[in-house]
């Protein structure tokens, strides 16, 4: 595996691949990386000649007050898996070459960004579509592949593509999960043993959901007692909406292509899940 | 010369042309050609194999209330004009296809695109910047060329490319002046005959200001005299700057590099100008 920590290196690299009529993989992370991110990987690969991965805690998508200091940061582990999976160049660039002094710039999707997270957590999905952006100017990727657990940056991230007519096509990978069916996330680290017991209740509470949406229940109350179900399992909900997958808009009764997104805190962790699905 | 009014049919022809090798050359327009754009495609002719233009009279750049649709719009003689220059490939996009219904995304440099021509013009550089990022991922240049006139455009436009990595060389052409000084400008245009005898007031009182920084009059009084020229004059000063020419702030003692921004209106006209030189 190819590793370069310069924008400059990396782009001769690649374009020596490109002049080749090599297919460009890209799968940007922020690293800690699990079973997840490793199944973006094999996704990648299996439609592209090179696959680049990027490790970067991006400073501009945590909020205030957010857990950027103590994000797990596992760079040699993260190494050995990438090199395991057949990765083929690893990107992982220092904060002053993604954010040079002076620099000036945002990419902000409007209305989506700032609903659900993006509610919760001021300016994170400004930072997020900024530094894709970056990174997809710097590798010039075929296709990208992000996972379906932050359902919400995908779908901002497809729009931001879209509207900027990057020549891009953006893939979703399912969620990977574990055996209880917690979602994997590097945010699980934060949780005690205890509390890793009470967080697949998220998961567990949105099959529920699924299951009132699919009889016909009122939406405003399967929204309202999966609160409340959540609550009672030990976690505090953030919010938990019942949406247009397309859009994020509030689900109509028309609508067909459905997607539930959850946030809740446990303990000194958020966690996020969603679950999508086609309604007849 | 090869016209597209599609961007997919545009991306295929351009992407036979790299295939090939061939360096891209861009230059943007609104239309409405004057001697100014040709030496534009001319530049960028000098640097690249293939040149492209586009003609897009931009919505999102006009503020509420200007004159978006009495912008004049010449397409026929413009197509003329460019295939006399040698331009290669013109780019003529409808409004729908770069702003297709439910887009969101905007791109923003902060901080410098609210001085100057921003604070009259509320919103104007956003749209700038947005459709400066659409086009160039549509186009993918290897050179880009624009005018110098639009001296805080191209300012903010180097920014976005630099801070979001994009690999384009931004280049600036020389303004291009009539026998009079005046700036040549679509929306001079808008002028009567008596206008066009009283707008070269303006690229006077920029040679004059020059003189008098050269010759280390203090700067308030210089922007204080040169509104009162212009004014005298006929026409009506929007703003009066002198400034460091590459961070666009007010130009200290230090500063070597300075430009002289100027914007006022004049009839119906709002026109803008500059002057930017070495000081010892």
């Amino acid at each position: 595996m190819h590793i370069f920590d310069t924008i400059d290196a990396l782009r001769e690299h690649l374009n020596q691949q490109k002049k080749q009529g090599k297919r460009i993989g890209f799968v940007p992370t922020m690293g800690n990386l699990h079973k997840g991110h490793l199944s973006l990987i094999k996704q990648a690969k299996a439609q592209s000649d090179v696959v680049v991965s990027s490790i970067f805690v991006n400073p501009t998508q945590f909020s205030k007050g957010e857990d950027i200091e103590r994000y797990p940061r596992t760079l040699e582990q993260d190494q050995t898996l990438l090199i395991e999976q057949g990765c083929d160049v690893l990107f992982i660039p220092e904060v002053q070459s993604m954010y040079p002094k002076g620099e000036l710039t945002r990419v902000s999707v409007k209305d989506i960004s700032a609903k659900y997270c993006g509610a919760s957590r001021e300016g994170h999905f400004d930072g997020v579509t900024t530094i894709v952006c970056k990174l997809f100017n710097i590798v010039q990727p075929d296709v990208a592949v992000f996972g379906s657990k932050d359902f919400q940056q995908l779908a901002i991230i497809r729009h931001m593509a879209k509207d900027l007519m990057m020549n891009i096509d953006i893939q979703a990978a399912p969620t990977f999960r574990a055996d209880s069916g917690l979602a994997l996330s590097s945010r699980n680290g934060y949780l005690s043993e205890e509390e890793l017991d009470i967080a697949p209740a998220i998961y567990k509470t949105l099959t529920w959901a699924k299951e009132a949406i699919l009889n016909n229940q009122s939406q405003a109350k399967i929204e309202k007692d999966a609160k409340a179900k959540l609550t009672e399992a030990g976690l505090k909900p953030d919010y938990f909406h019942i949406c247009n997958a397309d859009t994020l808009q509030a689900a109509t009764k028309d609508d067909t292509h459905i997607v539930i997104l959850v946030a809740a805190y446990l303990g000194s962790a958020r966690l996020i899940d969603n679950l999508n699905f086609e309604k007849q």
